[in-house]
Protein backbone atom coordinates (compact mmCIF):
# COMPACT_ATOMS: atom_id res chain seq x y z
CA UNK A 1 0.00 0.00 0.00
CA UNK A 2 3.14 2.44 -0.14
CA UNK A 3 2.06 3.77 -3.41
CA UNK A 4 -1.72 3.24 -2.81
CA UNK A 5 -3.23 6.54 -4.04
CA UNK A 6 -7.19 7.93 -3.20
CA UNK A 7 -8.64 5.97 -6.14
CA UNK A 8 -7.03 2.89 -4.75
CA UNK A 9 -8.72 2.94 -0.91
CA UNK A 10 -11.83 4.89 -2.20
CA UNK A 11 -13.54 7.90 -0.36
CA UNK A 12 -14.52 5.79 2.56
CA UNK A 13 -11.63 4.05 2.99
CA UNK A 14 -9.60 7.36 2.67
CA UNK A 15 -12.14 8.78 5.05
CA UNK A 16 -11.47 6.22 7.68
CA UNK A 17 -7.95 6.52 7.61
CA UNK A 18 -7.88 9.94 8.10
CA UNK A 19 -10.23 9.76 10.91
CA UNK A 20 -7.67 7.02 12.45
CA UNK A 21 -4.92 9.81 12.61
CA UNK A 22 -7.20 12.42 14.09
CA UNK A 23 -6.43 13.57 17.74
CA UNK A 24 -9.60 14.56 20.29
CA UNK A 25 -10.17 17.73 22.26
CA UNK A 26 -12.29 18.51 25.32
CA UNK A 27 -13.80 20.74 22.75
CA UNK A 28 -14.96 18.35 20.57
CA UNK A 29 -17.99 17.22 21.75
CA UNK A 30 -18.66 14.58 18.60
CA UNK A 31 -16.45 13.94 16.71
CA UNK A 32 -15.79 13.21 12.67
CA UNK A 33 -17.91 9.88 11.38
CA UNK A 34 -21.47 11.52 11.34
CA UNK A 35 -23.27 14.22 9.02
CA UNK A 36 -21.90 16.62 11.14
CA UNK A 37 -19.44 17.40 14.14
CA UNK A 38 -20.76 18.75 17.75
CA UNK A 39 -18.28 21.58 19.28
CA UNK A 40 -18.28 22.90 22.65
CA UNK A 41 -19.30 26.93 22.39
CA UNK A 42 -19.51 27.60 25.75
CA UNK A 43 -19.46 31.41 25.30
CA UNK A 44 -22.68 31.38 23.91
CA UNK A 45 -21.46 32.61 20.28
CA UNK A 46 -19.19 30.85 17.67
CA UNK A 47 -15.88 32.92 15.86
CA UNK A 48 -15.62 31.20 11.98
CA UNK A 49 -13.38 31.67 9.08
CA UNK A 50 -12.95 30.17 6.23
CA UNK A 51 -9.62 29.71 3.67
CA UNK A 52 -8.87 28.33 0.78
CA UNK A 53 -4.99 26.45 -0.54
CA UNK A 54 -4.96 26.16 -4.15
CA UNK A 55 -1.64 24.31 -5.25
CA UNK A 56 0.62 26.24 -7.46
CA UNK A 57 -0.90 29.33 -5.86
CA UNK A 58 -0.73 29.12 -2.41
CA UNK A 59 1.59 25.75 -2.58
CA UNK A 60 3.77 23.86 -4.45
CA UNK A 61 4.29 20.31 -3.64
CA UNK A 62 8.19 19.96 -4.43
CA UNK A 63 8.33 23.47 -2.15
CA UNK A 64 6.29 21.88 0.75
CA UNK A 65 5.30 18.55 2.51
CA UNK A 66 1.90 17.39 2.49
CA UNK A 67 2.92 17.83 6.26
CA UNK A 68 3.99 21.60 5.88
CA UNK A 69 1.07 22.10 4.13
CA UNK A 70 -0.99 20.88 6.48
CA UNK A 71 0.40 23.12 8.98
CA UNK A 72 -0.01 25.98 6.90
CA UNK A 73 -3.09 25.12 6.14
CA UNK A 74 -4.15 24.99 9.42
CA UNK A 75 -2.05 28.22 11.02
CA UNK A 76 -3.65 30.37 8.05
CA UNK A 77 -7.13 29.64 9.98
CA UNK A 78 -6.23 29.60 13.44
CA UNK A 79 -4.99 32.74 13.14
CA UNK A 80 -7.66 34.53 12.11
CA UNK A 81 -9.44 33.18 15.26
CA UNK A 82 -6.61 34.53 17.16
CA UNK A 83 -6.65 38.20 15.76
CA UNK A 84 -10.71 38.11 16.88
CA UNK A 85 -9.07 37.76 20.27
CA UNK A 86 -10.71 34.43 20.31
CA UNK A 87 -9.42 30.44 21.08
CA UNK A 88 -9.35 27.92 18.26
CA UNK A 89 -11.42 24.94 18.91
CA UNK A 90 -11.91 22.84 15.90
CA UNK A 91 -10.97 22.85 12.11
CA UNK A 92 -13.08 21.77 9.17
CA UNK A 93 -11.24 20.60 5.99
CA UNK A 94 -12.45 19.89 2.42
CA UNK A 95 -9.64 18.14 0.50
CA UNK A 96 -10.59 18.48 -3.60
CA UNK A 97 -7.76 15.84 -4.97
CA UNK A 98 -6.71 14.51 -7.88
CA UNK A 99 -7.74 10.43 -7.96
CA UNK A 100 -3.90 9.78 -7.68
CA UNK A 101 -3.16 11.53 -5.21
CA UNK A 102 -0.58 9.35 -2.99
CA UNK A 103 -2.84 8.32 0.16
CA UNK A 104 0.74 8.99 1.93
CA UNK A 105 0.18 12.40 1.00
CA UNK A 106 -3.40 13.09 2.45
CA UNK A 107 -2.61 11.39 5.58
CA UNK A 108 1.03 13.58 6.19
CA UNK A 109 -1.41 15.98 5.21
CA UNK A 110 -3.94 14.68 7.87
CA UNK A 111 -1.13 14.87 10.62
CA UNK A 112 -0.22 18.85 10.06
CA UNK A 113 -3.63 19.83 10.24
CA UNK A 114 -3.84 17.71 13.41
CA UNK A 115 -0.62 18.89 14.82
CA UNK A 116 -0.99 22.63 14.24
CA UNK A 117 -4.23 22.14 15.68
CA UNK A 118 -3.23 21.05 18.88
CA UNK A 119 -0.86 24.01 19.56
CA UNK A 120 -4.54 25.82 20.67
CA UNK A 121 -6.24 23.06 21.73
CA UNK A 122 -8.18 22.76 19.04
CA UNK A 123 -8.92 19.32 17.04
CA UNK A 124 -9.80 17.97 13.08
CA UNK A 125 -13.77 17.90 13.53
CA UNK A 126 -15.20 17.11 9.99
CA UNK A 127 -14.59 17.62 6.59
CA UNK A 128 -14.97 16.06 3.04
CA UNK A 129 -12.85 14.27 0.46
CA UNK A 130 -14.19 14.30 -3.50
CA UNK A 131 -12.18 14.23 -6.42
CA UNK A 132 -11.10 17.29 -8.72
CA UNK A 133 -8.07 17.97 -11.39
CA UNK A 134 -6.52 20.69 -9.45
CA UNK A 135 -5.79 19.92 -5.24
CA UNK A 136 -7.46 22.30 -2.64
CA UNK A 137 -7.51 22.40 0.77
CA UNK A 138 -10.55 24.31 1.73
CA UNK A 139 -10.32 24.97 5.83
CA UNK A 140 -12.46 26.14 8.07
CA UNK A 141 -11.85 27.00 11.79
CA UNK A 142 -13.99 27.36 14.63
CA UNK A 143 -13.08 29.65 17.85
CA UNK A 144 -14.64 30.51 21.56
CA UNK A 145 -14.42 34.45 23.05
CA UNK A 146 -14.27 32.67 26.74
CA UNK A 147 -16.71 35.64 27.21
CA UNK A 148 -14.50 38.86 25.49
CA UNK A 149 -15.70 40.82 22.70
CA UNK A 150 -14.66 40.18 19.64
CA UNK A 151 -11.67 42.72 18.46
CA UNK A 152 -12.54 43.88 15.14
CA UNK A 153 -10.33 45.86 12.38
CA UNK A 154 -13.16 49.06 13.01
CA UNK A 155 -11.78 50.26 16.39
CA UNK A 156 -8.41 51.91 15.96
CA UNK A 157 -9.20 55.44 17.26
CA UNK A 158 -6.72 58.28 16.54
CA UNK A 159 -4.08 58.51 19.92
CA UNK A 160 -3.99 54.72 19.60
CA UNK A 161 -0.42 52.99 19.20
CA UNK A 162 -0.14 50.23 16.51
CA UNK A 163 1.22 46.82 18.12
CA UNK A 164 2.88 44.01 16.62
CA UNK A 165 3.60 40.26 17.68
CA UNK A 166 5.20 37.82 15.93
CA UNK A 167 7.60 38.35 12.89
CA UNK A 168 7.07 39.81 9.73
CA UNK A 169 8.74 39.27 6.32
CA UNK A 170 10.45 35.84 6.92
CA UNK A 171 7.75 34.05 4.85
CA UNK A 172 8.27 36.14 1.99
CA UNK A 173 11.93 36.13 2.38
CA UNK A 174 11.56 32.35 2.44
CA UNK A 175 9.76 31.77 -0.94
CA UNK A 176 12.19 34.33 -2.22
CA UNK A 177 14.44 31.63 -1.40
CA UNK A 178 12.75 29.06 -2.64
CA UNK A 179 12.16 30.51 -5.99
CA UNK A 180 15.93 30.85 -6.40
CA UNK A 181 16.60 27.21 -5.68
CA UNK A 182 17.16 27.02 -1.80
CA UNK A 183 15.32 24.35 -0.23
CA UNK A 184 16.55 24.36 3.57
CA UNK A 185 17.34 27.40 5.69
CA UNK A 186 15.39 28.77 8.74
CA UNK A 187 13.49 31.28 6.15
CA UNK A 188 12.40 28.48 3.87
CA UNK A 189 10.58 26.79 6.65
CA UNK A 190 9.11 30.30 7.87
CA UNK A 191 7.78 30.03 4.79
CA UNK A 192 6.53 26.54 4.52
CA UNK A 193 5.07 26.55 8.19
CA UNK A 194 4.38 29.86 9.70
CA UNK A 195 4.43 30.30 13.72
CA UNK A 196 1.39 32.53 14.51
CA UNK A 197 1.46 34.04 18.04
CA UNK A 198 -1.67 32.50 19.22
CA UNK A 199 -1.50 32.98 22.39
CA UNK A 200 -1.01 36.57 21.90
CA UNK A 201 -4.90 37.20 20.33
CA UNK A 202 -6.39 36.90 23.86
CA UNK A 203 -3.50 38.62 25.38
CA UNK A 204 -3.84 41.64 23.16
CA UNK A 205 -7.78 41.23 23.75
CA UNK A 206 -7.35 41.60 27.18
CA UNK A 207 -4.78 44.10 27.08
CA UNK A 208 -7.49 46.40 25.27
CA UNK A 209 -6.79 46.56 21.95
CA UNK A 210 -9.36 48.75 19.94
CA UNK A 211 -8.81 46.90 16.58
CA UNK A 212 -6.85 43.45 15.53
CA UNK A 213 -5.97 41.28 12.28
CA UNK A 214 -3.52 38.88 11.09
CA UNK A 215 -0.86 39.94 8.40
CA UNK A 216 -1.67 37.53 5.38
CA UNK A 217 -1.32 40.25 2.81
CA UNK A 218 1.54 42.26 4.29
CA UNK A 219 1.34 44.68 6.86
CA UNK A 220 0.85 48.02 4.57
CA UNK A 221 -2.09 46.41 2.82
CA UNK A 222 -3.90 44.54 6.02
CA UNK A 223 -3.64 47.78 7.87
CA UNK A 224 -5.08 49.30 4.77
CA UNK A 225 -8.11 47.25 5.57
CA UNK A 226 -8.11 48.13 9.63
CA UNK A 227 -7.46 52.35 8.82
CA UNK A 228 -10.50 51.98 6.32
CA UNK A 229 -12.86 50.55 8.45
CA UNK A 230 -11.83 52.54 11.42
CA UNK A 231 -11.91 55.47 9.65
CA UNK A 232 -8.07 56.52 10.61
CA UNK A 233 -4.27 57.72 9.75
CA UNK A 234 -2.18 55.18 10.71
CA UNK A 235 1.54 56.04 10.39
CA UNK A 236 4.04 53.11 10.98
CA UNK A 237 7.61 53.63 11.59
CA UNK A 238 10.66 52.92 9.10
CA UNK A 239 11.05 49.96 8.31
CA UNK A 240 11.98 47.85 5.25
CA UNK A 241 10.14 46.77 2.51
CA UNK A 242 9.94 42.98 3.25
CA UNK A 243 8.79 43.74 6.29
CA UNK A 244 6.13 46.02 5.19
CA UNK A 245 5.17 44.17 2.26
CA UNK A 246 5.51 40.33 2.88
CA UNK A 247 2.57 38.15 3.77
CA UNK A 248 1.83 34.79 4.89
CA UNK A 249 3.49 35.41 8.30
CA UNK A 250 0.45 35.57 10.45
CA UNK A 251 1.73 37.86 13.14
CA UNK A 252 -0.99 39.58 14.60
CA UNK A 253 -1.22 43.45 14.68
CA UNK A 254 -3.36 45.43 17.21
CA UNK A 255 -4.03 48.45 18.05
CA UNK A 256 -3.87 50.08 22.15
CA UNK A 257 -4.87 53.04 23.52
CA UNK A 258 -2.11 55.58 23.93
CA UNK A 259 -2.15 54.65 27.71
CA UNK A 260 -2.22 50.88 27.85
CA UNK A 261 0.13 48.81 29.11
CA UNK A 262 2.29 46.90 26.01
CA UNK A 263 1.85 43.12 27.13
CA UNK A 264 5.12 41.11 26.77
CA UNK A 265 5.64 39.32 23.44
CA UNK A 266 4.24 42.72 21.06
CA UNK A 267 6.32 46.00 20.41
CA UNK A 268 5.14 49.16 19.15
CA UNK A 269 5.64 50.34 15.60
CA UNK A 270 3.72 52.66 14.97
CA UNK A 271 0.95 55.43 16.08
CA UNK A 272 -2.89 55.60 14.51
CA UNK A 273 -3.87 59.68 13.52
CA UNK A 274 -6.44 61.29 12.81
CA UNK A 275 -7.25 61.69 8.84
CA UNK A 276 -8.15 60.50 5.85
CA UNK A 277 -8.04 56.22 5.33
CA UNK A 278 -3.93 56.00 4.84
CA UNK A 279 -0.88 53.87 6.09
CA UNK A 280 1.95 55.57 5.50
CA UNK A 281 6.15 54.87 6.68
CA UNK A 282 7.44 57.83 8.74
CA UNK A 283 4.70 60.20 7.20
CA UNK A 284 5.27 58.79 3.50
CA UNK A 285 3.31 57.15 1.51
CA UNK A 286 3.90 53.24 1.12
CA UNK A 287 2.32 50.05 -1.16
CA UNK A 288 2.11 46.74 -0.76
CA UNK A 289 -0.21 43.93 -1.21
CA UNK A 290 -1.92 40.57 -2.47
CA UNK A 291 -4.72 40.49 -4.62
CA UNK A 292 -5.22 36.85 -5.75
CA UNK A 293 -6.74 37.66 -9.26
CA UNK A 294 -4.25 40.30 -10.12
CA UNK B 1 -19.63 45.40 -16.79
CA UNK B 2 -21.62 43.22 -17.78
CA UNK B 3 -18.73 40.74 -19.56
CA UNK B 4 -16.74 41.26 -16.42
CA UNK B 5 -14.55 38.34 -14.99
CA UNK B 6 -13.26 37.58 -11.68
CA UNK B 7 -10.01 39.02 -12.75
CA UNK B 8 -11.42 42.45 -14.29
CA UNK B 9 -12.46 43.15 -10.33
CA UNK B 10 -9.71 41.19 -8.31
CA UNK B 11 -10.13 39.69 -5.23
CA UNK B 12 -11.00 42.64 -2.97
CA UNK B 13 -13.55 43.80 -5.90
CA UNK B 14 -15.07 40.63 -5.78
CA UNK B 15 -15.33 40.05 -2.58
CA UNK B 16 -16.91 43.36 -1.68
CA UNK B 17 -19.72 42.71 -4.42
CA UNK B 18 -20.41 39.11 -2.89
CA UNK B 19 -20.68 41.02 1.15
CA UNK B 20 -22.91 43.73 -0.36
CA UNK B 21 -25.80 40.80 -1.94
CA UNK B 22 -26.09 38.85 1.18
CA UNK B 23 -28.59 39.01 3.82
CA UNK B 24 -28.50 39.22 7.28
CA UNK B 25 -29.92 37.05 10.19
CA UNK B 26 -30.95 37.33 14.05
CA UNK B 27 -27.82 34.59 14.27
CA UNK B 28 -25.13 36.74 13.04
CA UNK B 29 -23.17 38.96 15.65
CA UNK B 30 -20.69 40.02 13.45
CA UNK B 31 -20.49 39.17 9.45
CA UNK B 32 -18.83 39.59 6.55
CA UNK B 33 -15.65 41.53 6.09
CA UNK B 34 -13.23 40.78 8.88
CA UNK B 35 -10.37 38.07 10.11
CA UNK B 36 -13.63 36.30 11.16
CA UNK B 37 -17.35 35.94 11.70
CA UNK B 38 -19.11 36.02 15.13
CA UNK B 39 -22.22 33.50 14.88
CA UNK B 40 -25.21 32.86 18.07
CA UNK B 41 -24.71 29.80 19.39
CA UNK B 42 -27.35 29.78 22.04
CA UNK B 43 -27.19 26.06 23.00
CA UNK B 44 -23.67 26.26 24.05
CA UNK B 45 -22.65 23.87 21.19
CA UNK B 46 -22.21 24.22 18.09
CA UNK B 47 -23.20 21.55 14.94
CA UNK B 48 -20.86 21.76 11.78
CA UNK B 49 -20.27 20.18 8.83
CA UNK B 50 -18.15 20.84 5.32
CA UNK B 51 -19.21 20.12 1.76
CA UNK B 52 -17.06 20.37 -1.09
CA UNK B 53 -18.55 20.69 -4.94
CA UNK B 54 -16.51 20.50 -8.08
CA UNK B 55 -17.24 21.68 -11.46
CA UNK B 56 -17.95 18.73 -13.66
CA UNK B 57 -18.07 16.42 -10.33
CA UNK B 58 -20.70 17.71 -8.75
CA UNK B 59 -21.82 20.35 -11.36
CA UNK B 60 -22.24 21.37 -15.03
CA UNK B 61 -22.01 25.22 -15.84
CA UNK B 62 -24.15 23.95 -19.01
CA UNK B 63 -26.82 22.01 -16.89
CA UNK B 64 -27.40 24.26 -13.90
CA UNK B 65 -27.34 27.65 -13.36
CA UNK B 66 -24.93 29.62 -10.70
CA UNK B 67 -27.86 30.41 -8.53
CA UNK B 68 -29.18 26.63 -8.84
CA UNK B 69 -25.29 25.77 -8.10
CA UNK B 70 -25.69 27.89 -4.94
CA UNK B 71 -28.96 26.76 -3.73
CA UNK B 72 -27.50 23.16 -4.10
CA UNK B 73 -24.07 24.50 -2.18
CA UNK B 74 -26.49 25.50 0.42
CA UNK B 75 -29.17 22.56 1.01
CA UNK B 76 -26.23 19.76 0.88
CA UNK B 77 -25.00 21.23 4.40
CA UNK B 78 -28.23 22.68 5.71
CA UNK B 79 -29.37 18.88 4.97
CA UNK B 80 -26.67 17.77 7.40
CA UNK B 81 -27.37 20.13 9.87
CA UNK B 82 -31.20 19.31 10.15
CA UNK B 83 -30.18 15.09 10.26
CA UNK B 84 -28.58 15.77 13.37
CA UNK B 85 -31.57 17.59 14.81
CA UNK B 86 -30.57 21.08 14.40
CA UNK B 87 -31.14 24.14 12.99
CA UNK B 88 -28.67 25.93 10.68
CA UNK B 89 -27.19 29.35 12.01
CA UNK B 90 -24.95 30.44 9.21
CA UNK B 91 -22.89 29.30 6.21
CA UNK B 92 -19.37 29.83 5.32
CA UNK B 93 -18.00 29.68 1.54
CA UNK B 94 -15.30 29.14 0.00
CA UNK B 95 -14.84 30.10 -3.67
CA UNK B 96 -11.58 28.65 -5.94
CA UNK B 97 -12.18 30.15 -8.95
CA UNK B 98 -10.49 30.37 -12.71
CA UNK B 99 -9.44 34.31 -13.75
CA UNK B 100 -11.89 34.00 -16.07
CA UNK B 101 -14.85 33.47 -14.15
CA UNK B 102 -17.60 35.81 -15.37
CA UNK B 103 -18.51 38.43 -12.07
CA UNK B 104 -22.11 37.30 -12.42
CA UNK B 105 -21.82 33.93 -12.08
CA UNK B 106 -20.04 34.28 -9.02
CA UNK B 107 -22.52 37.26 -7.74
CA UNK B 108 -25.54 34.27 -8.89
CA UNK B 109 -23.87 32.13 -7.26
CA UNK B 110 -23.82 33.83 -4.08
CA UNK B 111 -27.59 35.07 -4.24
CA UNK B 112 -28.44 31.15 -4.23
CA UNK B 113 -26.40 30.44 -1.33
CA UNK B 114 -28.24 33.15 0.49
CA UNK B 115 -31.87 32.17 -0.85
CA UNK B 116 -31.19 28.66 0.37
CA UNK B 117 -30.04 30.13 3.90
CA UNK B 118 -32.32 32.31 4.40
CA UNK B 119 -35.08 28.87 3.85
CA UNK B 120 -34.45 28.30 7.70
CA UNK B 121 -32.79 31.29 9.02
CA UNK B 122 -29.68 31.52 8.04
CA UNK B 123 -27.20 33.43 6.33
CA UNK B 124 -23.38 33.33 4.05
CA UNK B 125 -21.33 34.76 7.17
CA UNK B 126 -17.90 34.52 5.24
CA UNK B 127 -15.61 32.75 3.50
CA UNK B 128 -12.81 33.28 0.82
CA UNK B 129 -11.92 33.95 -2.44
CA UNK B 130 -9.28 32.28 -4.65
CA UNK B 131 -7.61 31.60 -8.13
CA UNK B 132 -8.01 28.17 -9.46
CA UNK B 133 -7.75 26.19 -12.10
CA UNK B 134 -10.47 23.94 -11.72
CA UNK B 135 -13.84 25.76 -10.01
CA UNK B 136 -14.46 24.26 -6.22
CA UNK B 137 -16.85 25.44 -3.85
CA UNK B 138 -16.71 24.58 -0.46
CA UNK B 139 -19.57 25.39 1.96
CA UNK B 140 -19.45 24.92 5.99
CA UNK B 141 -22.56 25.24 7.71
CA UNK B 142 -22.95 25.64 11.28
CA UNK B 143 -26.22 25.26 13.37
CA UNK B 144 -27.74 25.34 16.83
CA UNK B 145 -29.15 22.10 18.94
CA UNK B 146 -31.69 24.52 20.42
CA UNK B 147 -30.91 22.10 24.13
CA UNK B 148 -31.82 18.84 22.34
CA UNK B 149 -29.66 15.97 22.03
CA UNK B 150 -27.74 15.76 18.62
CA UNK B 151 -29.59 12.82 16.16
CA UNK B 152 -26.35 10.43 15.58
CA UNK B 153 -26.30 7.30 13.46
CA UNK B 154 -25.41 5.09 16.40
CA UNK B 155 -28.53 4.94 18.23
CA UNK B 156 -30.79 2.49 15.62
CA UNK B 157 -32.14 -0.19 18.09
CA UNK B 158 -34.03 -3.49 16.89
CA UNK B 159 -37.80 -3.00 17.24
CA UNK B 160 -37.24 0.73 16.07
CA UNK B 161 -38.73 1.67 12.72
CA UNK B 162 -37.35 3.61 9.53
CA UNK B 163 -39.12 6.69 8.78
CA UNK B 164 -38.41 8.82 5.54
CA UNK B 165 -39.18 12.49 5.49
CA UNK B 166 -38.38 14.18 1.61
CA UNK B 167 -38.49 12.93 -1.72
CA UNK B 168 -35.70 10.12 -3.17
CA UNK B 169 -34.59 9.41 -6.80
CA UNK B 170 -35.92 12.24 -8.15
CA UNK B 171 -32.47 13.85 -7.89
CA UNK B 172 -31.02 10.34 -9.61
CA UNK B 173 -33.89 10.73 -12.68
CA UNK B 174 -33.56 14.29 -13.48
CA UNK B 175 -29.69 13.76 -13.63
CA UNK B 176 -30.64 10.99 -16.24
CA UNK B 177 -32.97 13.10 -18.19
CA UNK B 178 -30.38 16.05 -18.55
CA UNK B 179 -27.14 13.17 -19.83
CA UNK B 180 -30.35 12.22 -22.13
CA UNK B 181 -30.58 16.10 -23.66
CA UNK B 182 -33.52 17.23 -21.40
CA UNK B 183 -33.06 20.84 -20.06
CA UNK B 184 -36.48 21.20 -18.71
CA UNK B 185 -38.78 19.85 -16.35
CA UNK B 186 -39.78 19.14 -12.46
CA UNK B 187 -37.10 15.96 -12.09
CA UNK B 188 -34.15 17.64 -13.84
CA UNK B 189 -35.08 20.52 -11.69
CA UNK B 190 -35.18 18.52 -8.70
CA UNK B 191 -31.63 17.56 -10.04
CA UNK B 192 -30.52 21.13 -10.08
CA UNK B 193 -31.84 22.26 -7.01
CA UNK B 194 -32.91 19.70 -3.63
CA UNK B 195 -36.07 20.45 -1.33
CA UNK B 196 -34.37 18.97 1.66
CA UNK B 197 -36.79 18.61 4.46
CA UNK B 198 -35.13 21.30 6.92
CA UNK B 199 -37.90 21.63 9.47
CA UNK B 200 -38.40 17.63 9.97
CA UNK B 201 -34.70 17.47 11.42
CA UNK B 202 -35.75 18.98 14.59
CA UNK B 203 -39.64 17.33 14.44
CA UNK B 204 -38.09 13.81 14.01
CA UNK B 205 -35.62 14.49 17.06
CA UNK B 206 -38.66 15.87 19.31
CA UNK B 207 -40.35 12.74 18.24
CA UNK B 208 -37.55 10.86 19.72
CA UNK B 209 -35.57 9.57 16.88
CA UNK B 210 -32.56 7.33 17.82
CA UNK B 211 -30.48 7.77 14.81
CA UNK B 212 -30.73 9.85 11.54
CA UNK B 213 -29.17 11.04 8.53
CA UNK B 214 -29.49 12.81 5.16
CA UNK B 215 -29.72 10.87 2.22
CA UNK B 216 -26.72 12.37 -0.48
CA UNK B 217 -25.35 9.20 -1.55
CA UNK B 218 -28.16 6.85 -1.67
CA UNK B 219 -30.59 5.06 0.73
CA UNK B 220 -29.02 1.96 0.58
CA UNK B 221 -25.59 3.29 0.99
CA UNK B 222 -26.14 6.17 3.88
CA UNK B 223 -28.59 3.79 5.78
CA UNK B 224 -25.35 1.22 5.26
CA UNK B 225 -23.56 3.56 7.79
CA UNK B 226 -26.54 3.54 10.07
CA UNK B 227 -26.43 -0.02 10.45
CA UNK B 228 -23.11 -0.29 11.21
CA UNK B 229 -22.72 2.40 13.54
CA UNK B 230 -25.41 1.05 15.13
CA UNK B 231 -24.77 -2.48 14.68
CA UNK B 232 -28.38 -3.41 13.30
CA UNK B 233 -30.19 -4.60 10.48
CA UNK B 234 -32.38 -2.58 8.45
CA UNK B 235 -34.81 -4.02 6.32
CA UNK B 236 -36.63 -2.06 3.91
CA UNK B 237 -40.02 -2.35 2.75
CA UNK B 238 -40.02 -3.20 -1.05
CA UNK B 239 -39.23 0.22 -3.47
CA UNK B 240 -37.96 0.50 -7.17
CA UNK B 241 -34.56 1.01 -7.99
CA UNK B 242 -34.58 4.66 -7.73
CA UNK B 243 -35.67 5.06 -4.88
CA UNK B 244 -33.01 3.16 -3.05
CA UNK B 245 -30.02 4.16 -4.91
CA UNK B 246 -30.24 7.94 -5.80
CA UNK B 247 -28.44 10.16 -4.02
CA UNK B 248 -28.74 14.10 -3.51
CA UNK B 249 -32.25 14.27 -2.99
CA UNK B 250 -31.37 15.19 0.52
CA UNK B 251 -33.81 13.89 2.04
CA UNK B 252 -34.22 12.53 5.83
CA UNK B 253 -33.96 9.08 7.03
CA UNK B 254 -34.36 8.67 10.99
CA UNK B 255 -35.48 5.84 13.27
CA UNK B 256 -37.71 6.14 15.29
CA UNK B 257 -38.95 3.79 18.93
CA UNK B 258 -41.25 1.21 17.87
CA UNK B 259 -44.31 2.86 19.59
CA UNK B 260 -43.15 6.11 18.87
CA UNK B 261 -46.14 8.58 16.88
CA UNK B 262 -44.71 8.76 13.30
CA UNK B 263 -44.82 12.84 12.67
CA UNK B 264 -46.64 14.42 10.17
CA UNK B 265 -44.22 15.11 7.11
CA UNK B 266 -42.34 11.38 7.71
CA UNK B 267 -43.63 8.08 6.62
CA UNK B 268 -42.67 4.44 7.59
CA UNK B 269 -39.98 2.55 5.18
CA UNK B 270 -39.09 -0.48 7.04
CA UNK B 271 -37.35 -2.19 10.60
CA UNK B 272 -34.86 -1.91 12.09
CA UNK B 273 -33.94 -5.79 13.31
CA UNK B 274 -31.59 -7.55 15.39
CA UNK B 275 -28.26 -9.07 13.04
CA UNK B 276 -25.34 -8.18 11.65
CA UNK B 277 -25.15 -4.85 10.12
CA UNK B 278 -26.56 -5.05 6.82
CA UNK B 279 -29.36 -3.20 5.02
CA UNK B 280 -31.58 -5.80 3.17
CA UNK B 281 -35.23 -4.63 1.26
CA UNK B 282 -38.24 -7.19 1.89
CA UNK B 283 -35.51 -9.53 3.40
CA UNK B 284 -32.90 -9.27 0.29
CA UNK B 285 -29.55 -8.20 -0.42
CA UNK B 286 -29.77 -4.24 -1.74
CA UNK B 287 -26.85 -2.63 -2.85
CA UNK B 288 -26.10 1.10 -3.95
CA UNK B 289 -23.99 4.06 -3.35
CA UNK B 290 -21.70 6.51 -4.71
CA UNK B 291 -17.59 7.04 -4.29
CA UNK B 292 -16.37 9.41 -5.46
CA UNK B 293 -12.66 8.35 -6.07
CA UNK B 294 -14.39 4.84 -7.61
Amino acid sequence: MADATARDVGEFGLIARVIDRLAGSPSVLLGPGDDAAVVAAPDGRVVATTDVLVEGVHFRRDWSSAYDVGRKAAASNLADIAAMGARGTALLVGLAAPADLPLAWSLELTDGLRDEAVLVGAAVVGGDVVRSDTLVISVTALGDLDGRDPITRSGARPGDVVVLAGELGRSAAGMGLLEAGTREGELVDAHRRPTPPYDMGPVLALAGATAMCDISDGLVADLGHVARASGVHIDLDAADELFLTGGEDHALVATLPGGAAVPEGARVIGRVLAGEPAVTVAGQPSRGGWDHFA
